[in-house]
C-alpha cells in the first residue's frame, strides 16, 4: 500500500523550516546589569553567530538532500515514513548541539561540545542511510533512477565515515573537526543527486 | 456545505510539524556555575533525550494516524473542523507534559509525572474518537471505505481503553505505563487503515 | 494587477499553526525547589490551562473565519495582502495576552488583564473588518458571492461593537467579559459564511 | 538541472511565517514582584510593541518582495537555492536585532542597538542583491520579464545604498534611521515588479 509523497513532503519542510528558524533562539543578550557596553556584548556573542551559521549551513544542506532524495521516488509507505521520521528527529534535534557548541566554542570544554556536535551528524547520517536503502528496497523508486540510487548509497556510505573520523578528531582537535563538516557538506553541494536526463515538473 | 480537505491538511501538517519541533525547547544545558563537566552535564540529561525520543515517537505515530484518517474523508465541514481542532489543542499540548515527565524521570515524583503524561493520551484518544465518530456520520466519508471507518472506530475504542488502563497502572508502575504506550502505538504502526484495494493519488 | 490566493493562504495558515502551538510556551512548571507536590503544582498551573484552551478556542475560530472569507476571494492584490497582514500581526500577538491572562486569573490584577486580553480582540476585529472592506472593493471577490460579502461585513460590524462592550465590562465584570467572548466565537462558527448552493473545490 | 519552485516557496514560506511568529516571543512581563501595576507594567513595555510592530512590517514587506521574485521565475537551481538560503538566514536572524532594539529604544545604548538593527538590513540587502542577480544569470527567468529583472536589479542596488547609509546614519540620530527604513519598506509597496501584462496563475 503506497501514497503520493506531497504530504511527507508537506510535513518535512515544515519540520525543516521550523528547526532551521529555530536556531536563532539560541542567541541571546546577556541580562541586563551585566559587565560591558552593548556593542562589547554583541561581540562577546560570536559564538553564537558562528555556531549559528554553521548550523543554518549544515540544515539548509541537508534540506537540499532530503529535497533530491524526495524527487526519486514516486510514492512512500510506511518504512519511508518511519525512516524519514528518524531523519527529521535528528534535524529537530540540531539546535541543542548548536547551543552547545556556542556556549563552549574558545572555552575549556570545547573538546568536548564539539565532539558532542559531531556525533549528532553520525546519527544524522545513519538515519539518512538507513533512508536510501530503505527507498532502494521500497519499489517506491522510480525506474529510470537505479543508478542515481547506487551512487546516493556509495556516497553516503562514505560520507557516514567522514562524519564518524570528524568526531574522533574532535576530540584532539575541534576546529579541523568543524572544517571537516563544512567541507562534506560543501561536497554534498556540488555532486550532483541524479543524472542530468531525468527531470521532473515539481 | 462542505469543501475540499487541502486546507485542513496544510494547517494540521503545520501544527503537527511545529509541535514535534518544539521537543526541542525542552532540553537545555544547565546554567553555567553548576557542578560538573560538561560531558557529565550532557549524560544528566539523559531523561530529557529520552522523554523527546518518546514524545518524538507518539506525535509521529499520530501524524500518520491523522494522515490516515483524511485520506478517508473527501471533504470536510464545520464538526470535522471542530473535531480536529481537538485532536490539534493535544497535539499541541503534548511538549507540556514531556517536559514534566523528562524533569521527573527517575527522581521521587515520576508516578505523579507519568500518571500525568499517561492522562494526556486518554484525552488524545478521545479526540481522535470523537473525529472517527464525526467523520463516520458526516457523510463526508468515501463510499468505498464504510469498511475501513467500521474497523478504526472499533480500534480506536481499544486504545481508548489501553490508554485508561496505563495511566491507571502507572500510579504504582511508571515504567511498565510508558512501555505500554510505547506497544500501542508500535501497534498502531502495524495495521492498515484500509483495504489494499483502496489506492488514492495524494 | 492580481494573483492567486494559494501563496497566501501558505503563509495564513503557517501563522496560525505557529501562533496557535506557541500557546503551549507560556505552560510552565514552576522552577524546581519551590513549594509543593508536582500533583499540587500541576493542579495550580488551572489558570494557564484555562487560558490555553480559551486562546486555543478563538485563533481556531479565527482561522476557520479567515479559511471563510478567502474562499469568497478568486485572487488577492497589495492591499489585500496588507489588511491580511494586519489579520496575521494580531493572530500573532494573542500569545502575548493569554500569558497575561494566565498570570493574572484570579488575581488581585484579574481586571486589568482581561480588559487588555479582551482590547487585544477590539484590535483583531478592527483588522477583519479592513480586510472585508478591502475584499469587497477589490474586485477580487467572486461574482456569485456579493450577498455574501455584503453579509459578513454587516456581522463584522456588529461583532466589533460586541467586542468593545466586553473590553468595557472586563473593567468591572471579568468573568462576563470572557463568557461574551466564548459567545461570540461559537456564534461565529455557526453562523454560514456562503449561500448553500455556492460550492468551490478547495 | 533545474526543477520547479513549489518546493523552494513552501520551505521559504514557512520560514517566513516562523520568524514573523517567533516576533512574540521577545513580549515578556517583567517577572512577578517587580514595581508597579500590571497596567503600569504593560505601558512600560511600549518599546517591544514598537520593535514587534517594526519588524513584522519589515518582514511581511520582505515577504512580499520574496513573492514578487519568485514569481519571475519558473525553475530553481542549485545557485538559486543557496542565494535564497541566504535571504532567508537574514530573515531568520531578524528577531535578535528586534530583541536588541526592544531592550535599549530610548535607553542610553540606543545608537549602539538602532545601528546594529539597521546594519542587519544592509547584509539582507546584500543577500536579495545577490538572489537577483543569480536570477538573472541563471537563464531560470522567465522570458518574458527580462524588463522586470532589469528594474529589479536596479532599484536593489538603490536600496542597497539607503541601508548603508542609515546604518551611518543611525550613529547620530537613530530615531531618522528608523524613520528611514520605514520609507524604504512604504516605497518597495508602492513599486510594481513586474509589467501589467505579465500574469501567472500562482
Amino acid at each position: 500500500m503506497t501514497e503520493g509523497t506531497s504530504r511527507i513532503e508537506a510535513f518535512s519542510d515544515g519540520v525543516f523550516a521550523i528547526a532551521i528558524t529555530l536556531l536563532i533562539l539560541e542567541i541571546r543578550l546577556p541580562h541586563a546589569g551585566e559587565a560591558g557596553s552593548l556593542s562589547r556584548q554583541l561581540v562577546t556573542l560570536w559564538p553564537s553567530y558562528f555556531a549559528f551559521a554553521l548550523s543554518f549551513f549544515v540544515i539548509l544542506v541537508t534540506w537540499i538532500a532530503h529535497h533530491e532524495l524526495m524527487r526519486l521516488v514516486h510514492a512512500t509507505n510506511r518504512p519511508i515514513q518511519l525512516a524519514n521520521g528518524c531523519c527529521l528527529a535528528y534535524v529537530i534535534f540540531i539546535p541543542f548541539p548548536t547551543a552547545v557548541l556556542a556556549a563552549n566554542l574558545g572555552g575549556p570544554e570545547m573538546k568536548t561540545a564539539v565532539t558532542f556536535y559531531c556525533a549528532t551528524f553520525v546519527f544524522g547520517s545513519a538515519a539518512f542511510n538507513v533512508l536510501v536503502e530503505t527507498i532502494a528496497r521500497s519499489g517506491c523508486g522510480r525506474s529510470d533512477i537505479d543508478q542515481a540510487i547506487a551512487y546516493i548509497r556509495r556516497g553516503f556510505r562514505i560520507t557516514f565515515g567522514v562524519y564518524v573520523a570528524a568526531t574522533l578528531i574532535a576530540l584532539v582537535a575541534p576546529w579541523v573537526a568543524l572544517a571537516i563538516n563544512v567541507a562534506v557538506r560543501v561536497h554534498l553541494l556540488r555532486i550532483r543527486y541524479q543524472p542530468t536526463t531525468v527531470s521532473r515538473a515539481a
